[in-house]
């Protein structure tokens, strides 16, 4: 068929706002993108159920394959249609039922997130000292919750170049009231050693108990590995993915956000992600509750130095 | 004794100029204040030679507690008086022969950081892919000797926030012709594994061998531990010092370099220097060779997780 044009306007609009949204953590990009199916449930321009269904399923293509680090976009948007209940043959009975199923969605992501922070506020002591990486808004309702449940808890955050998304965090955290120390990323072996736990959110858990999360996450993990404080990671269960960590796309930026000029023997990578082992990992939160990982300690060493 | 006030202000200068100083290595620095020493035989304004010999005391003393992360900088002085002949009465002579003495101390440092080069080059191939963070002297050094002796190495360097001396760095390379990747320090454990070695230098070593090096510097050592990489430090002798890690001074610089604006509960923090532990570095290079420092596992082991 031949896609009337405010339908692909609408899907280039949408695409290119994920595409460069690089401040949203994976589970606001995964929301949003079902938001963006919501809307398009309503406005996309189709003669009847079957193309609508057509349209659904482009879009959520799209927008699933645009930020292949960030798997729970995909992850979500691969719900929305493989639990999207038959459609009725009145388009307009269609397109209200599909937007149900995508509210749905979109609420039951939301609870994930808010029974996954509580499974993990349940486990952080008054005046505890917590530590993070990039923005996640699960950390962020984590750290918001605690304040408002009278905890009296610490945070250090980091600037995190080159989106500097950590200067929003300590803002936020301001606002909370609640007391935060803010470091460049080379500072986090230096301040590790104060936290009593690190936690952080993920862009996505890989196949053998990996983690996909913004670029740094790595040297922090392995800068609490040994200093011997706890890792977590908080994230609800939809960002789990069957990728093996030798198949995962970790996405590369423009070179232009490092703003160095142009040189025919320097080549700016900006790597935007990272993976951390799962044997760098002390914890799991999500909405069924904290496991912790018992490692023996041959699974926790190191290469040996060639 | 009531100091002229030109030597006041000659000091008060040379002290602000090496406090403020955040872009040279610590040799470069140790170099420099040996240089100020040098004018300061020719310009202080004193009557004879014991005062004199009590001026550049002063200056020494002054200069040398300027930085103590760079423990460099005061143990270069000290040498200085520690090694200085006893001056004639004659105060145009004195001054010759304490200027003579600052230029062959100057000679020697500059022949140290050499023959560091020279040893640390004759373990490297051709084609090696290096590694950094931050800028050393005697690293640009090392590598601009590759460069003309026809190794063919490429080079991963840090931006190294926030003093961003990275950037410095990478087009210095490039005009060297000398290949390189240019990348922020949270995509250090990204990065890592392509390096052969990973070299830095070095603002001072400590009793029990581990090293004060720009912050960063252990979490790449850590990733570089990680990945099974070596990590080798190249530095003269000058910068051993007798200090212990727990007596060691961090240098924390100014906030409004991080270029948050101020709010109440959030602290910046602005450490500029990282210890790193014995345990983490794989070889030393100086002025008497490079030593490949074998560890058995238990000394390399992270501490364990709480």
């Amino acid at each position: 068929m031949i896609y009337a044009k405010d339908n692909l306007d609408f899907k280039a609009r949408r695409l290119r706002a994920v595409k460069t949204d690089l401040n949203s953590g994976a589970s606001v990009l995964a929301r949003k993108a079902l938001e963006d199916i919501l809307d398009y449930t309503d406005c996309c321009d189709v003669p009847n159920t079957p193309e609508l269904l057509e349209e659904l399923t482009d879009l959520v293509n799209l927008l699933g394959n645009a930020r292949p680090s960030r798997v729970a976009v995909a992850n979500l948007l691969q719900r929305f249609l493989q639990t999207l209940p038959e459609l009725p043959d009145d388009l307009r009975r269609a397109r209200g039922r599909a937007a149900v199923h995508a509210e749905e969605l979109i609420e039951t992501a939301r609870r994930a997130q808010m029974d996954a922070v509580r499974h993990c506020m349940a486990e952080l002591s008054d005046g505890m000292t917590i530590m993070t990486h990039s923005v996640s808004s699960a950390v962020m309702a984590l750290l918001t919750a605690c304040q408002q449940a009278g905890k009296k808890i610490q945070v250090i955050v980091t600037e995190s170049r080159p989106g500097m998304e950590g200067r929003n965090l300590a803002r936020y955290l301001n606002r909370q009231g609640i007391e935060t120390q803010f470091i460049t990323e080379a500072q986090m072996a230096h301040f590790v050693v104060q936290a009593d736990k690190v936690i952080v959110g993920a862009d996505s858990l890989l196949r053998d108990g990996s983690l996909v999360s913004k670029a740094g996450s790595r040297l922090l993990a392995l800068a609490a590995r040994d200093a011997g404080i706890p890792f977590w990671v908080l994230a609800e269960s939809f960002k789990h993915s069957l990728i093996l960590p030798e198949d995962v796309v970790l996405e590369e930026m423009p070179e232009e956000e490092l703003q160095l000029e142009s040189m025919s023997r320097v080549q700016v990578r900006n790597v935007y992600f990272d993976l951390v082992p799962a044997r760098l990992i002390t914890a799991w939160a999500d909405e069924e509750g904290v496991r912790v990982v018992f490692r023996s300690l041959a699974e926790c060493l190191p290469a040996p130095v060639g």
